[in-house]
């Protein structure tokens, strides 16, 4: 396999997008990564799309080669990919694989989602269409009551509070006031989380990240190509995806998912690194509760210490665990198949330290793009000019 | 690249299954294709799956983890993919390229779609997610309206009859009946063809395929490995994924698919043969003109001259350039994402020589696959044992 290099990157704002159809929106934040590149289109080997509910939401699917047309690409495969909220992830890994094992030396991943305009009602249909609808969908199930349960879980275990939650929303929201491209960034008190709107008992308002529309995507090239290149190229270190059960019965703990877990094992012995050499994670914060278990299924938190870190500051910029400068899906916004790209967007601005919230000398990042109940993980470490 | 064997293959019946919900069809076929290998569980390394409208027809999405999860696999990257009518070529060329490069031994690639439940509306909804929505959609177009078109013009430019496109269609149907899973085989006089309903005009119920529910899958492993397989392997000497306009204003000729050609080309000179050594096609006849026009774009028929082939009887088993023996979409049927799987399944029979519909004496057999209005296309050929 040869290494791998992030090129270029491109996105939309995340958030609301009524005047652009979805393939729009995925040119456009194309385009904006091959001029970023400074690759020609001619150049494209492969073009990589993750998405979820086009079809369900926007009836609009072949989405894969309706954004290569409109790029203007040569006669190249061009591939949707789909595992709910990791399709964005599982696009990216898609494009690395063409370009290590030497199938094409450019290719694009990209990811898209629109969503918000549909309705409440359709929305969640559409959303439950990551569940297992045989066993869990006829239970009334929906993902807010998924990870409201796992929070209950996570309180029972480990004594998480509500004001250790809250330090997670406030975090988020803080961080996405500085990234432009967010969707909703906010300063908030503990008061008006513990008092916004109950969704889903425990889950208030503010725990929930809101439906997005939006694009991102990467260009990423053969390294022994890397370099003439307009921008120093980001190392891909290590591209993982791994599955878990899409059954609720299926998990062994509620407050765990195991395809965490093992991407982020494999990942780390890809890499040739341990947890504690990551500067910065972006993670699957779908959920307040979410960002702290995902940090510990990363190994990037000790085990129930995701609140105790959270309060305490240690997963802010400037901690010594940041978590989701970005703002996370919490306050960047959560564009479903696009959340997985957009989260390389934003490490890649970090080890270029050219990122609105940066981590200081940030040299090795990780993003983990979570799908379904789990049923779909990646997980990619990436490293700067010095890593 | 590593060479890369089909090791098992499995499939339900083309047809109704009104008792089997979708990932139980596509659990059906890869049990069986995991059996007919005698490969286990824990050897596999990757599974494709690909579908197209599960979300839209069955409110069902993560398709592909759903089925590992049935199935019992490892916690292995688990892909749907998606390229409207292309999906399951798509799922098989992705498989073999996890083998070819190294990335696993074993794989499995799936297809799977479920639509008998649907009514004609939600179908003809469905369906039309594969047609740009933005360019084409409003038109009223839909693929019965484009194949017409195409058939109106191949009429014009070379003259070809109603009695040469029923020539297809009879063909077709009586291979339908001697395949066990085919959905509607039958005995058809010209007359029935060309008094049965008006669809879409030229096109009568005759000339279109049916709305199928079903799966097929295959394994793939690596030709290294495949010295204890139960069955004979069969080699994959060319599996190739393209392009194509999605726009109907993209295409310049509306009697022959650019993704089909340049596929078709790319495929003979990685196999290192030429049109004339292939034995046999099962190419995609969605509608009875499209076997046509498939024909003449795969180079397997002389440009203009395929309703000429078929009123000769040189496309039927026994001929010179048999196509279809399997009664293809038009008989067979056309569970959408399992069709470019499902097309493999009959191509693998033949070159094992347990076809109940044999080329006597098949060495080589060409696979065509192709998606929505030429957007996606794979072309897969295959060589027996003594190829």
């Amino acid at each position: 396999m040869r290494d791998v290099v992030i090129a270029g990157i491109g996105s939309t704002v995340f958030g609301k997008h009524p005047d652009s159809d979805i393939q729009t929106l995925a040119i456009r934040a194309a385009s904006a990564a091959l001029a970023d590149a400074g690759v020609a289109r001619s150049e494209v080997g492969a073009l990589y799309l993750g998405n979820f509910v086009s079809g369900p939401l926007t009836g609009q699917e072949v989405l894969a080669g309706l954004v290569a047309d409109g790029l203007g690409l040569p006669q190249i495969p061009c591939t949707k990919v789909e595992g709910a909220c990791a399709s964005g992830g599982i696009a990216f890994r898609h494009a690395y694989l063409a370009i290590a094992s030497g199938v094409c030396d450019v290719a694009i991943a990209a990811g898209v989602e629109k969503m918000t305009a549909a309705g409440t009602a359709s929305m969640t249909a559409a959303l439950n269409c990551a569940l297992d609808n045989r066993s869990d969908g006829g239970s009334g199930l929906t993902f807010p009551g998924l990870f409201g349960l796992a929070w209950r879980v996570h309180e029972q275990r480990y004594g998480t509070s509500r004001e250790q939650v809250s330090a997670v929303v406030k975090k988020n929201k803080a961080n996405g006031l500085r990234n432009p491209l967010a969707q909703m960034g906010a300063s908030l008190t503990n008061e008006q989380i513990a008092l916004s709107a109950l969704i889903c008992d425990p889950l208030r308002l503010f725990d929930c990240c809101p439906a997005s529309d939006g694009a991102a995507a990467v260009v990423l090239v053969a390294a022994d190509r890397a370099r003439s290149l307009k921008r120093p190229p980001i190392r891909v270190l290590a591209s993982v995806q791994t599955r878990g059960s899409a059954r609720i019965a299926g998990h062994l703990d509620l407050c765990c998912f195991d395809a965490t877990v093992s991407a982020a094992r494999l990942a780390y012995t890809k890499a040739g690194i341990d947890p504690s050499d990551v500067d910065f994670v972006e993670l699957h914060d779908c959920f307040s509760i979410a960002e702290i278990i995902d940090a510990e299924d990363l190994g990037y938190i000790p085990r129930g210490e995701g609140g105790i870190f959270a309060a305490a500051g240690r997963t802010a910029v400037g901690g010594d665990r940041p978590i989701n400068p970005s703002g996370g899906l919490l306050s960047k916004g959560h564009p479903v198949g696009a959340t997985g790209i957009g989260q390389i967007f934003e490490a890649v601005l970090q080890l270029r330290d050219q990122h609105p919230n940066q981590v200081a000398g940030a040299r090795i990042g990780l993003t983990h793009n979570l799908g379904g109940t789990g049923v779909a993980c990646t997980v990619n470490i990436l490293g700067g000019p010095d890593a």
